[in-house]
C-alpha cells in the first residue's frame, strides 16, 4: 500500500482511539464506574461494538490507555517548560512550579484514581519523573544554585514529595508558596 | 463489684485483645490475609473461638484495630519527643527527624496497607499529626527560628509530604539529609 494510504489508517485509528477515550472518561466520571459499559461506550463514542473490542478488551484497558496518554502529555508539559527555561536555576523553579500545578489540578476522582494508579505504566512514567527532576538539579548545582553536597537523584525524590502537598492545597497562591519552601530547602548552604 | 476486680477484668481483656493483635498480624505477614481464618487466629492466641468472636466480628476489623493501635504509638512518640525537647526550633527538628524515622521504618507490606489505610480512624490521626507538626512549626515561628509569612498549617502540609520521602530512601544517613533539606526550607529569609 502507498505511505499515504497507511497514513491515513494510521490516522483514522489515532482518531477512533483518543474519540474512544474521551468518551469513557467523560461517562465513568458521570456515572461511575460500575455502570459504564462497553456497548454504551461504543454508542456515544459512534461506532460499533464489535469495532470497539477491536481497540480494546475491556474498560478498565480504556482507562488505563487514557491514563497513560495523560500522564506521558504532563512529562511531554515538563521537558518542554524545562527546555524553554533560560538558567538551569530558572530551569528548576519552572519545571517544580509546573509540576505542582499539576498536582494540584489532579481530578479527585479516587475510584478512577484507584484503578489507574496501579497499572506499570505509571512506575516508568515515575521514574521518567524522577529522572527529569534529577537532571534538571544537577544542572542547576553545577550551575551552583542548588546544594551539591546532597546527590541529586536524593533532592529530586524531596522535591517529589514535598510538591505533592500542592493536591490538598486552596489557591494558585498557596501553591506558589509550597514551591517557594521546596526551593529554599535546596539552595546551598549561606 | 469492687473496683478492683473490675481493673483485673479491665486488664484481661486488653491482654486478650493485644494477644489477638499481634498474633494476626503475625499471621498476616507470614500467610498473607487471604488465607488466615478466625479460627486459626483463637487457636495461635489461645483463646476459644466464641470469645475472640465476642472481640471482633472478623480479620479485618482486627487489623484495623492493630493499625490503629500503632498509629495511635507513634503520635503518642511524637507528642514525648516534642515534650522532651529544649527550644522550639530543637523540638522542630527532633520531631520531623522522628517522624521521618517512622516513614522509613514503615513495613513495606502493601496488602496490608491498601486494608488498613482506607479506614476512618486514619483521617483522624493525620489530622491530629498534622495539628502536632503545625504546632510545632508555629511555636518555632515565633521563636523566630521558621519563617513566619506563611501559615504553620501550609508549612506543616509541606513538611509531611516532603519527609514521605523517607519510605523510599536506602539509609539512616539518607533520612538525616532529607530532614535537613526540609527544615532549610523552612527558614527565615536571610
Amino acid at each position: 500500500m502507498p505511505k499515504l494510504w497507511n497514513e491515513t489508517i494510521e490516522a483514522h485509528r489515532r482518531a477512533v482511539r483518543d474519540a474512544t477515550l474521551e468518551t469513557t472518561v467523560a461517562l465513568v466520571a458521570e456515572h461511575g464506574l460500575a455502570s459504564v459499559t462497553m456497548s454504551q461506550i461504543a454508542k456515544e463514542t459512534g461506532i460499533g461494538r464489535a469495532t470497539l473490542y477491536k481497540y480494546f478488551p475491556d474498560v478498565e484497558s480504556i482507562l488505563i490507555a487514557w491514563h497513560e496518554r495523560h500522564v506521558a502529555a504532563h512529562l511531554e508539559h515538563l521537558t518542554h517548560v524545562r527546555d524553554e527555561a533560560g538558567t538551569p536555576g530558572e530551569g528548576l523553579e519552572a519545571v517544580l512550579y509546573a509540576y505542582a500545578r499539576i498536582m494540584h489540578g489532579r481530578r479527585q476522582h479516587t475510584e478512577l484514581a484507584a484503578l489507574v494508579h496501579r497499572g506499570e505504566h505509571l512506575t516508568h512514567a515515575q521514574q521518567h519523573l524522577h529522572g527529569l527532576i534529577r537532571d534538571v538539579i544537577a544542572e542547576a548545582a553545577t550551575a551552583g544554585e542548588v546544594r551539591d553536597d546532597i546527590a541529586a537523584d536524593e533532592l529530586a525524590g524531596y522535591c517529589l514529595h514535598a510538591l505533592g502537598a500542592a493536591g490538598g492545597l486552596p489557591s494558585e497562591s498557596a501553591v506558589g508558596r509550597l514551591v517557594d519552601v521546596t526551593l529554599a530547602g535546596l539552595r546551598p548552604a549561606p
